[in-house]
């Protein structure tokens, strides 16, 4: 096709579209003898292959045509979810859950139920680059808010961006091992953005694909746990307890707001597929969610606490980072001088990937802090992996 | 949640999504003795499953943990369908082709590339849904086109409103066996609609989801083999040839816009199961497609056969209808003093259902019209449902 003449004119969104930092900075760490700290993603030889498999045998055999069709929300997967989310505290019913492709599918919709162009939004000034997707494609006014690494989003900050005239119309936060900082929110905390939420009317999003990942320490109820009003609306993923390649997840959300859901996804994509659905209800009935993630998140912690003692052995004397609970992230802070973008390059050369803070923000901040992913590797090459970059980084002090 | 008080301040996109009529009314009739000429998707006893289910198994088993991360697009399906679609007369390599969660993900896409608030674009006066949902849902401002029942999309009407300042951002043509009229498009008119989206650089979406399946006469090229300069973008689904459930299809594009389209869809739900491209992928190079297809369509022709000659014996005197040489809907016109979303409650009542048409316009059109599938139901059943059908009509005629 010649198409030296065509003038394309687009959208304001897809002016406007950044360009994923992590996707370019990987396509260029394909070197199999790379130890990448880049990943954000279950380990493969965790993943329950052999049991999946059986479930989408059994699902096709029983079910037939009825799993290959389209077909509406899955009630009996709906009804698991919301006895689940029971079980974490929140009050709700098969009517509150709505099935997604994944968590970002539930952050696409309720963007577009509640954001306008020009509309300010309240995000966290580090957070995962599908939230800032998500703000940018619908040209949302960010108003940032700070994280801190012990207790989780100020919630000072977040009253004053609530105070604040024109009202937000969204927030959206990560309490759970957050994506990038490892961080969680403390419960008091939990229960301060629902109050505010609650209090400015201001919807509140809880993204939370990491929750069930915990290794360490006791479980702490979602913030839709103390919504009085269905002012919050949770984003539950299976990708990360289960496999990233299902795509599939869910929102819990007022029932009232189901029907406006509905609409909004059915013209994205219409629906979710049928048979997915239908194979994550079979493992999840078989009981098989559980032993797998004891099985992961030994694992997961067993190799968090390998990332927590070589960073403790190699750097010690200039970086500080977060010691998460569960997850899948570390973030780590150099001395302030430090350009973790600029230093990927060398990294690179020296077989060694990590995310840059920068391209968790809207390319301001953090620009001395990087992003380390341990579930991905096996500890003798996180230790080799953290001598690398050690390395690396001492050129620079 | 106690609910009352809270005031949810929506977006515009929310505020003037229209719910579905087909949703709402089709929720109206689950009664199992009704004859059902609503629906939109192939027989579920003519779905590959047994083949499906080995392929998933035969991936699983081969791919193991690859088949259930995440993954770029799947590169040897982007190749089958570039092959594909060359042997359709389109010139593309895998560079141009984009995988997506079926053709309504392919319209959101774009939709989202090209068009603005308060911007026009030009769609069929009746056409599919999912299409008004789009252009709804971007606030554009609609030029709709008539559609001739003999030869599709009138271009003298498609150019008049290109020509029109200001330039349409988009347009969206389905070329055969068009949802919900039945009608194809005649080579000339493809070739006229590439022309002019050329000539006038508007993008047009050919939005085709049936054109594997004809059951009788001679394949067509798409509108975008037409394509000279790269402004027909191809959407195709794998929905109706294999299986809705699965949710997959794709976006056939000019490789400069490939990355701009990454970026909006990652926005929207990162992407596309890795365990559904694989196992479709599976399907395709068993060579199973040909002989599903082949069988699928005979049993449609057979049915659609048997709806014509319903029609005939029963209608003759007072509806017309459109011929169709394959896809799964026959669109029928009633005199015009008719009102066929009236006459439903009737239908409903005496055990039959179809769509009216003015459920697949902007609500002003059509109301004389219905769409019936006949891919659904075994011929017998075809001849009692339209018996009854007939039964109900003749009582206001």
């Amino acid at each position: 096709m010649a198409l030296t003449a065509i003038h394309y004119t687009f959208s304001q969104e897809a002016n406007s579209a950044r360009k994923s930092l992590i996707r370019e900075l990987m396509a260029k760490a394909v070197d199999p003898t790379i130890i990448s700290f880049a990943a954000g993603l279950p380990a493969g030889e965790l993943l329950p292959v052999a049991e999946l498999q059986e479930c989408v045998s059994a699902v096709l055999a029983r079910d037939g045509a009825r799993a290959l069709q389209y077909s509406p929300q899955w009630r009996p997967l709906r009804e698991w979810i919301a006895e689940h989310m029971r079980g974490r505290g929140v009050v709700c019913t098969v009517d509150n859950i709505f099935i997604t492709n994944g968590s970002q599918q539930g952050l696409t919709i309720l963007s577009r139920l509640f954001l306008d162009s020009g509309e300010p939004a309240v995000i966290e000034t580090a957070t995962f680059t599908g939230i800032h997707l998500i703000t940018g494609g619908r040209g949302a006014l960010v108003r940032g808010i700070p994280t801190d690494l012990q207790t989780g989003a100020d919630m000072m900050a977040l009253e004053k961006a609530f105070a604040e005239r024109p009202r937000p119309r969204l927030a959206v936060l990560i309490p759970d091992f957050h994506n990038p900082l490892g961080v969680s929110m403390t419960d008091a905390n939990r229960q301060r953005a629902a109050q505010l939420s609650n209090d400015y009317e201001v919807p509140l999003i809880e993204d939370d694909p990491y929750s069930l990942l915990r290794f360490t320490g006791q479980p702490k109820r979602p913030i839709k746990a103390y919504d009085e009003s269905g002012t919050v609306f949770y984003l539950g993923s299976f990708s990360k307890m289960l496999a990233p390649g299902l795509r599939l997840g869910w929102i819990v959300a007022p029932a009232e707001l189901i029907p406006k859901i509905t609409t909004l996804r059915e013209a994205i994509d219409l629906e979710s597929s049928t048979l997915i659905q239908r194979a994550v209800m079979e493992f999840l009935s078989r009981g098989l969610l559980e032993p797998h993630l004891a099985r992961l998140n030994a694992e997961n912690g067993r190799r968090c606490f390998a990332l927590l003692d070589a960073l403790d052995q190699y750097m010690s004397d200039y970086a500080s980072w977060t010691q998460p609970d569960g997850g899948l992230f570390i973030w780590a802070t150099l001395p302030p001088n430090m350009d973790t973008l600029a230093l990927l390059q060398e990294a690179i050369a020296e077989k060694v990937v990590y995310i840059p803070g920068i391209a968790f923000t809207d390319g301001n901040n953090h620009h001395n802090a990087l992003r380390l992913n341990f579930s991905n590797l096996a500890p003798q090459q996180i230790y080799e992996g953290i001598a690398r970059l050690d390395s690396v980084i001492r050129r620079h002090l």
